[in-house]
């Protein structure tokens, strides 16, 4: 096998205080939970155990991606690593979901209903209004933002268009240099790179779970193809994660699990 | 009074665990202690209290100085700031003391000797050989520096003619632009812009004792020329630290005492 060209690592941030609490977040800007901090310290003591050396990492402007990153390079050793914050890399915005509990939305508005705004590739949540507590226009940290590029809800499709412009005005240029990234972020952020990197379909992405906190390693070569690695689980052919398979099994089947009732 | 065009905003680490040790650190990449990690909190409480939004942050290669950014950023909610890494930031490099309990260094080399090393602008300690503990040029974090560059040791002439460069690539043309400015460094580093700053002799800068942790403001005019303001301490005729200013004062009289035997 040739010798990859660049690494990419993706990084879901630790468990939330609302993936405790079961609520919808999108970009309300919560802390990660005391299993979030020890998730983000184990695969920064991973990053060390596989030899992961970065030259540059990304994430999103919410604490729980960037503490995620900064509590996995400090346990690597690797507080010194360059960091590129961009909104573009924020979770999926929710809309009138955010905040809302999972199951108790579920209820509400039956199982069917939430699983097409969850899971559907192109059909968003009702939207925000402007004076709900929940709109981010009014924040600092999105104060460059157009108005337009400020959501009110997204469906997958939406944050899918959102996310690629970085990938390719930032993320790329790195791989090309052959350079070992990282990038720390959110489900569907993660969903809308990993679509693009792996080609999965619009039926298929949105049902990928992405356990917390578990990294997951490509390798790339000259034209930033992956390159075939063991130990990949579908859809994902081409991305392994780092640490206990079956650990990384459970992990993705508690997603799943948070809308039942 | 006129308004100020730019805001700058200094903070010297929290204290470290040499701090504790009472050894000589320099470019060791050594841990904040417990109190150095209370310190940054404190500080970024300050932050908040005072208003201040920071539109890019920039700090050194050291975890000291980092982790103290990253937790005063945390508390003063605000980790979606852009932040800049560069080792021109680092400590001074105190060549063979490194690594030295400071007061056992004054019973073997006379505290007249120490005081040299320590304060005087141009008598660099003895250097460091390559094949020390503490030679930083096998570290990967320093590997895109060229040979001159990573030092074997540093007086504060050195320091300041090592930080200088940084301060006018990227520092100035940010406040240049009106925006609001931290930079989380170290006693020296500190040193060397404020020598700059201020226009503080080369007799008086090296006494200049700096508060772990406290934040010091400059209001700066459209040509960075810093702005009086109420509430200074000689020999820093135009920057406000930030809390109570006895505390402040104390904490500027520990450090000066640290080589007392």
């Amino acid at each position: 096998m040739s010798t990859p060209h660049a690494t990419l690592v993706f990084m879901r941030h630790g468990e939330s205080e609302w993936n405790v609490a079961n609520k919808f977040t999108g970009w309300h800007d919560v802390d990660l939970s005391s299993k979030g901090i020890m998730e983000a310290k184990i695969a920064g003591g991973l990053f060390k155990q596989e030899g992961l050396a970065f030259d540059i990492c990304y994430t999103s402007y919410l604490k729980r991606a960037i503490k995620t990153l900064h509590l996995a390079l400090e346990e690597a050793d690797q507080m010194y690593a360059p960091v590129v914050k961009s909104w573009r890399l924020n979770e999926r915005m929710y809309g009138a979901l955010t905040g809302l509990d999972k199951k108790e939305t579920v209820v509400k508005h039956g199982a069917e209903q939430v699983q097409v705004w969850r899971r559907s590739f192109d059909i968003p949540p009702p939207p925000l209004t402007k004076d709900s507590e929940y709109f981010p226009g009014n924040e600092r940290k999105y104060k460059d933002l157009k108005e337009s590029e400020v959501p009110l809800t997204e469906c997958l499709k939406d944050t899918v268009e959102r996310v690629l412009p970085f990938w390719e005005s930032d993320i790329v240029p790195a791989l090309k240099e052959g350079k070992t990234v990282l990038v720390a972020a959110h489900g569907n952020s993660m969903r809308a790179i990993l679509k693009h990197l792996e080609g999965i379909s619009e039926e298929v992405i949105p049902g990928l779970e992405i356990p917390t906190g578990t990294p997951l390693v490509y390798k790339l070569d000259k034209d930033l193809k992956p390159m075939p690695q063991e130990g990949c689980f579908e859809p994902l052919t081409m991305g392994r994660y780092l640490g206990d398979a079956a650990t990384v099994q459970a992990a993705a089947e508690a997603v799943k699990n948070q809308t039942k009732v």
